[in-house]
């Protein structure tokens, strides 16, 4: 696949630059009868919209959806959704300058070097905007989920090196934060470190950490199919993620099996759960019935105001200043990013495992013959 | 794809399960005319082999490897090339007790759920054996990168809390030191902390270092086909890795943009070249010409000889103890696994890649049309 | 895949139902530097355009294509290429009645048992609307392979048990005939024909043949990626397609060995050649240098207007008579569709090609190495 | 993919030459709880073995199976299964002479073209032998299929022009006839036909038919996904195959729609059901629950021993005759052949298919939430 195209089954096809007529996604593979609305793909979409806080662009965007197909009185048909947004504010003479030179942090030369040449307006399918149809798909994704009673739960667990305080954390504080961070104490702290980087013409990074629960054992599959390689490879696929871990992640590798390992009991309504979690909810490369817990790094924003050296594409070296519209910070944005994409993936993986079993493959096609050789089972 | 094949165009097909009659692997999409013999796989193969050092498994294996079909008087005919290693030492009546029950750490739990039943000798497909397949396809992969002038060479970063020094390392040193730490006194120190854990019936974990130079810029796709991405699903598919970075990684998150940008420059041979490489060798998901740099967390080995709290499968509540051979630390033998990984996803991206200029794919089939369009160029 | 996305490396991923609000498609895996208006697209979606002679439906559409995405300054970026075209002229209440019973000969009961229930306005995704994808992705496909010295030509072979003539057939008559049938004389027997049918209120079926030259030799895979097997699968997936064959097809099967085989030649430009060409182009799955040939026939239109029995969606058997806008026959309407099919096929195995042979690659990749393994090759 | 795997959740990776160690496959999605044994495997092996009439090479080969993986206790386990069938007769001198030279009809030419070189030896992965993989994996495909209460027959319908009368058919006879065609009278003409073609040292070739009965409707997928369109490609993929047809197929072309169109009606058993089956089991691509009926025509076997034109690699004309042990034709080998690529292709659609209703996929899941919203459905 060359690249847009994201899912074995469960299928989104993202198109669209940050500065041409509009961006959108086909999702292919949608059962029918999901129940779907603009609203609840709007809903996300606005989670991710520029223009709500101090640190985010001030471009002001409507960023609103159309779905154009795929959903009849209500609900999906089982045929392709295809959802667009509309470019209404970008404006191209503020880019006119970059084209000549290599933004460092930036893809434009790597776009030039594989494709000969760059659409220089915005970083084209490199900017940021292009997660509109990655955030569109995920939001049809996270229907489906709902509908199965899997939550996903994402926030900024750090920025810079502000770091949240687990034992302070209160998820219905996410979005009382600006920055998307559950720890008030600790997102005002960040509020000044992002300050200080804004009058240095700086920026900063930072970890998102998502939480998914209500998971059935059983998703994912060995080897090369595994569900925290599929999400290691969907999270980072988005711009700007330089690092993915799943459960105690790069701290496993500190610890003693004997600390690791999570004991297996007997939960009190009499299933099989575990004393810890620090697996993050998959063994083996297959959910264990657990929350999966999944942390991303961001890179700060490249796009930074103070000089900086770099190439033009004559060849020469030369010092530039990067001008325009630039978030200091992308983390609390990329929230809803990360969580489209653990959706897109987790639907993905639920849809090629349905063939797991042949007992459950037999039931499900309810034939004759099956029931006589399965139903006792 | 259910979980055992990877790759779109080079793909490999693994099989085996650590008790059955063997291991293998398929390689689909290998390219006409690679020198290749047996040889070539054995000496990666080796390199994973159990009982070389006290810190692994004391399993005498040959592993020798068989090329079946493909290869035809030295070279590849460009037709599938299969590969198998025969088993010749599992016992099967060690295994016999963890039948029963779900093993802390394992994949004995979610192959139930996953499954309804397992193949409970040695842990199946979940075993590390299955890097075998792996690794020989691996090969096959390193062999076609060396032709292109591309290396990769990966070692042991850290083990428990010990890391080597960058100021120390010496990479002709990674085959001297028994734990591949091209740091011969971490890596003593090392050893000295693994003899603990082994005295305290325990196990460690650690991070393995990969670094591929030589790599064209302009490798990988935008959105979803990152070259990052598709390594990151490499990588966290090897049992036990419970985190990948790229570049500076989890530090990128606290690091400032004036940090972490690397600037780009003339090198003296006038060509496009950048002053620092945090961003570990890749641009947008595309490799801009620096050395790709990435790390894999592993877990400690969850087979530990103290007694632990499990559950079995009459769903009662149990005290186990784990017996047999097993390695108090698995990072060693894995480096080239991720070696592999490494080399694999590149040859596949490689390919995938060949067709994004319309100027370069005339250039390939060479016609007279597009001799007069495009050889201005 | 779930069925609306077809392609390995250059992929489509077609939507839209004739009653929604638009019909598109993304196309992914186009390689950058391709000059594309939409003028090129719009060339191929009038050919398959409504309203045009007496036998086809007198809807009238404009069918005006816009591009979205993927095109910069007149050229493809290697992004992305999003299409639209909006539906202007439905009228859902034609198709209340319908929503009732299933129609002989449509989808309306497989969707209903697939999906659970169905979008009844015009077929949904089972219309010939659907076709609007198709080929605007393929009028993609024939630009890039026009750059590279193919040319596709397809027209009406036969309708009903009227056949054209080989020895009067002229290609520059393909358009002069309202039937696509490049034998006017032929031609004017079906129009005969189609009259006579109509008034019964009945349809036809018929023939398509495509020619491809300029097809160099070696695309296609060995075993299941057989350049025919693509070809067959995509021309089969055009709906009321019922057969395909390539070459001399069914009737190779009552031929002799002796017969059949073509001999090879030298031609007079000292190229290997062959005699004849009952292959069709392809020898083992890869094309031969010869041109391809393959043809398709379709079924008669399932929409007529004589009574029909049928069963309602209560499960009673009812006499049913079918109104609205109907096409007697489609043929001529789809030849445009079966030469974006034989293109998207082709492009598509000519990129995944790109990499059958070591020297190839070393040679696109020109790393030292490779000049000096290859170059005197 | 590059050619020799198949399927996109029931896959098989296919291996091996005429005249390499063996042959092989491996199955990659195959549910666990499958009863499978080697027995059930060579059953079908043995269908496609040489030597067993005077119609088929004289070549006597065990062609013994050995499964190496993913069965234990004689159930699958879900893991991949590998195959293997070790080549014991060939003789490699046999061909040694035609390594110079392009035989009519064969893909010595295209496999030089695509490669730079070919395995000559007995053509290499273009020989016949290279279906002894895809019927071992059918074999598996057809068990699952069993379990669901699904049958496949095939037998031989024409040899060159003779064909058997629909009225005398039985297919009790099929392994009767040694031409494997169910009409004793046809098969004893057909004989006396390939009697006297052996005798001209010519070849034959014929129409396999194809009858998969008990399929549910609704499986395949719209578009692209069209469950004929994959069968279509399933079966051309088969050397020697020029035509596929479902259906009243090429002959649909000549009906009008009213005779054309199967009326549906009720059974006696109150189900839904078709007067006719013109259609062939497959509306809209998405099967309807009658038998789907496919056809496959067979260019005679282009080894004839006859003095034939051709060039040589050094680029001269030439005059070759063919020696060595051919059949005079391999429609009869090759029933079991398009049995078995009918089973992998039904099996994957069937799995992929199981997630196009989110009413089926909430009561697969059984979580509470999908007991409150579909379970009353």
């Amino acid at each position: 696949m060359a690249g847009s195209i994201f899912g074995d089954i469960f299928s989104v096809a993202t198109w669209g630059e940050s500065h041409g007529k509009g961006l959108g996604v086909v999702v292919d593979g949608c059962p029918a009868g999901v129940p779907l609305t603009e609203v609840d793909v709007q809903r996300y979409l606005d989670r991710r919209k520029p223009g709500e806080t101090k640190y985010s662009t001030p471009r002001k965007e409507g960023d609103k959806v159309e779905i154009l197909s795929g959903v009849f009185e209500g609900k999906t048909t089982g045929t392709p959704i295809s959802m667009i947004v509309l470019n209404t504010s970008q404006k191209s003479r503020d880019y006119s300058e970059i084209a000549s030179y290599y933004r460092p942090g930036h893809a434009d030369y790597t776009f030039d070097e594989k494709y000969g040449f760059r659409d220089y307006r915005g970083g084209g399918r490199s900017s940021g905007r292009e997660t509109i149809g990655r955030v569109a798909g995920g939001a049809v994704a996270s229907k489906i989920l709902a509908e199965l009673g899997i939550e996903i739960c994402s926030y900024v667990k750090s920025i810079g090196d502000i770091e949240i305080d687990p034992g302070k954390m209160k998820l219905e504080d996410i979005e009382k934060s600006p920055l998307r961070m559950p720890d008030l104490e600790a997102s005002e702290r960040a509020e000044e470190f992002l300050a200080d980087q804004m009058k240095n013409h700086d920026s900063a990074g930072g970890v998102i950490e998502c939480v998914i629960s209500g998971v059935p054992a059983g998703i994912g599959d060995p080897v090369f199919g595994k569900l925290d390689a599929a999400l290691a490879q969907a999270v980072m696929s988005i711009g700007a993620v330089k690092g993915v871990e799943i459960g105690s992640g790069f701290a496993a590798a500190q610890r003693s099996g004997s600390e690791n390992n999570d004991e297996f009991c007997i939960d009190k309504d009499g299933k099989v759960s575990k004393k810890t979690n620090f697996a993050g909810g998959i063994l083996g490369g297959i959910s264990d019935g657990s929350p999966i817990v999944l942390r991303a790094a961001f890179k700060p924003t490249p796009s930074i105001f103070t000089e900086q050296g770099t190439v033009n594409q004559s060849g020469e070296e030369v010092k530039v200043q990067i001008k325009g519209r630039h978030d200091p910070i992308i983390v609390p944005r990329a929230v809803v990013v990360v969580e489209a994409m653990a959706a897109l993936t987790l639907v993905d993986r639920m849809f090629v495992g349905m063939s797991s079993r042949m007992d459950r493959i037999a039931r499900f096609y309810n034939s004759s013959t099956a029931q006589k050789n399965y139903d006792k089972l």
